[in-house]
């Protein structure tokens, strides 16, 4: 074993130094700062949102016709309440860090009081959604067994399942919880889907990992993406002062019934993904391509080195045909 | 401090709306179902078969030749335990969703109790493929300083253990269990493998973030991937009635000694990596390539624009030599 | 319920099976061995950290100029206790390992106690590293609102975090645990640096799902990566035996102000990218490129079918406008 430790005289100078840093550099403490949001809290509302959308898939069992409505009108409260708290706290944090007084008045709490309860009026809807996405991911994948293993082990529809929740709230101009939202989901699957996107109807992400959907993408009805698509900006406007401009919209528009494939990124907010177009695997877009085109790379072309005792040889040229 | 949060006379509502949307849609809710396999004691289970596999690595320390035998002793009948009743569920859930009656007979319990008992006797040759899969790790990452670092922190070891345990459920035609412990390793390593791939001894994937291997992929001994490698499907053909043909083989076969570098592409059920072959970096392939060839990206052709005060500049040629 | 399980008369010969793999590979199994780092600890070392590093945005709320620095000086001591018998351990399990006798001396207990010293007087440089890091984020992503969020919930600000710590343990020849903090960073964020890569100031990694930083790549100032970027190894020389050469420099080096896009790849110890150089998305290099210069994949070659009822399209050229 190692002796016990101990800093001895040397604690208070290293304390010293430590603390001297923090005066040093405003952007890396919240110190003599009353606010923040608990992303613990936002994470466990997050749990219990997701075992009201999927009932009985997550969390308590054994759920009935009979019992589901107690288990409903417990669980929300539940949730209103810690949304409650963090809503209220996210504008107080806003307030404070923008040196607005006084910090979380009256008008605030009762701003955070309306939002959840638009918010949670909203689960309805946003479950039909999912219902759309979870059928979206069975009929993508010839590998999903059922609904149920799609609901339970599919990373793209626990991303998207978060992502609809932060939109929400994101639309109801909460802010930093959505972002916080989404960086969870992310961290759980790979998939960086920002709230602030917008995304309709029965959308499927396969596999996932590498995903990134920026801010102000836009994704109409019944789009497919595989791991590694990026929908990105392509470059940054600046203001007279040299800061980035923030806010306008940057990242493509991707319409009805498109399909990307792995690793194909697609830049510029101006550039549109056509009606049930096809991007293929690893393509390099930041123009425009129309409705009801497929857009592949052509023919790689690779170099053969044949292994040592072998003659020559020749690739087939590369004979992509999507059957969508 | 917010105040205490009450949704008042308005949860009633909330209430019957949440619930008239689960009536509406089957696909999201598990009501009036009894069976469902518990993913957390699924991942328990492999936590504990992660124990038995590594000894002295994960959980338990201080093991000794002459206490190993008490240790593994005791872990075996718990794991079995868990998985007995998981496997059991497994089989009920899959009456019960498919309207099979009775739900979960008798003859279901002695094929979950037989499984389980074949699952473990195999235990002994996975950890010998393991044996192969870590030396594999090491000799291919001169990064690695001993094969205990492996083991303790290579996302690639921890995957390959995972899809190896629950590739040889999958063999044992258990519904479910397996592709969620896959998608909890995915989760965790942002590797996908599918249980139902083939994948041969001494196999290495390196850093492995985005790595997609999909269900019907064959690969041979000796085999290395580095990250973001996809080996996916070319194209999903549908039945007369506009569904998903599934089960067919629509991933590619690996052979022996390949190697694929970062974010290669290879799709198709009919795609065949030959023999010793190397697959570069970024390949997009739908088309087979021969025993020892080496396959990259031919000279990229690059646009130069030199910066301000900097004369034209021409890019040397690629000289990808790969010394595998 | 499935019944209770039990292997019966069948545990015997099953736990003899498994004790018997262990002994037929020595690769996969820590028995009679006394030492080995606890990867538990080392995570709660980093948690640990990270409240000291950003006070109040982790762990414990409330932090005032009066009471911040009984805080740290309660922390500080419980770090380095916990450093303090992992890096001892770390050293005592190498010496054990290697067969070295005998194991963890006085003179290893007085190193590790050394070391641990001089950690904790470099946090504050750390910090201050950490400052411009945080501002290269914000500053370079126009999505975020202010440097709470980026420190709160950037994955590309926790490996960076993460890193710093472990390079610092790296450049103290501390084995076997800075690899374990970056893999655990790696699995929070899909963000794999390597502990020994040298990063200058103000670094951002954008999503950063994906990205790969090998060992011996060099980072100048003001870099920034997004998601999927690979600095890696083009090849690995083998010496007259057949074994990987472990240690030379073979990952690329990036020099001040350069940017690389999405899914590049940048391969080989030789491979410079100059100063304020861009690097577009998917390029793949294997060859420098000088200060100054855009490197961009030139008009892909796109096939473009179009769908039935439309006319042949021809696509714009890319216009690729990069604006740093």
């Amino acid at each position: 074993m190692a002796e016990g430790f101990d800093l001895g005289n040397q604690l208070p100078e290293l304390v010293r130094q430590i603390c001297v840093s923090y005066w040093a550099d405003p952007r890396t403490h919240h110190i003599d700062k009353r606010f923040l949001p608990s992303r613990t809290q936002i994470v466990r509302a997050l749990e219990l949102l997701i075992e009201l959308i999927y009932p009985g898939y997550w969390g308590r069992q054994n759920l009935t016709q009979y019992n589901v409505s107690y288990h409903v009108g417990e669980l929300l409260p539940r949730i209103g309440e810690i949304l409650n708290r963090e809503i209220y706290h996210a504008f107080c944090y806003q307030d404070e860090m923008q040196g607005r007084s006084p910090v979380g008045g009256a008008d605030c709490r009762e701003k955070a009081r309306r939002l959840v309860l638009r918010f949670l009026e909203q689960l309805p809807a946003v479950r039909e959604k999912l219902g759309g996405d979870v059928q979206a991911a069975y009929d993508g994948d010839p590998a999903a067994v059922d609904t149920s293993e799609v609901i339970l082990s599919y990373p793209g529809v626990l991303a998207v399942t978060i992502y609809r929740l932060a939109h929400e709230l994101h639309q109801l101009e909460v802010p930093w919880i959505p972002r916080v939202m989404t960086e969870w989901a992310h961290a759980q699957t790979g998939i960086d889907i920002h709230p602030g996107a917008r995304i309709g109807r029965n959308f499927f992400i396969d596999h996932g990992t590498g995903v990134v959907i920026g801010e102000t993408t836009e994704i109409g009805e019944s789009v497919k993406l595989y791991q590694g698509v990026t929908l990105g900006a392509l470059s940054f406007p600046k203001d007279e002062r040299g800061r980035l401009l923030r806010g306008f919209k940057r990242h493509p528009t991707v319409k009805e019934g498109a399909t990307l494939y792995a690793n194909a990124i697609v830049l510029g907010g101006e550039t549109i993904i056509g009606q049930s177009a096809v991007v293929g695997g690893s393509v390099f877009l930041t123009s425009s391509i129309p409705d009801g085109c497929t857009v592949t790379i052509k023919t790689p072309e690779l170099s053969v080195r044949p292994g040592k005792n072998q003659s020559h040889h020749t690739l087939e040229p590369l004979s992509l045909d999507f059957q969508i």
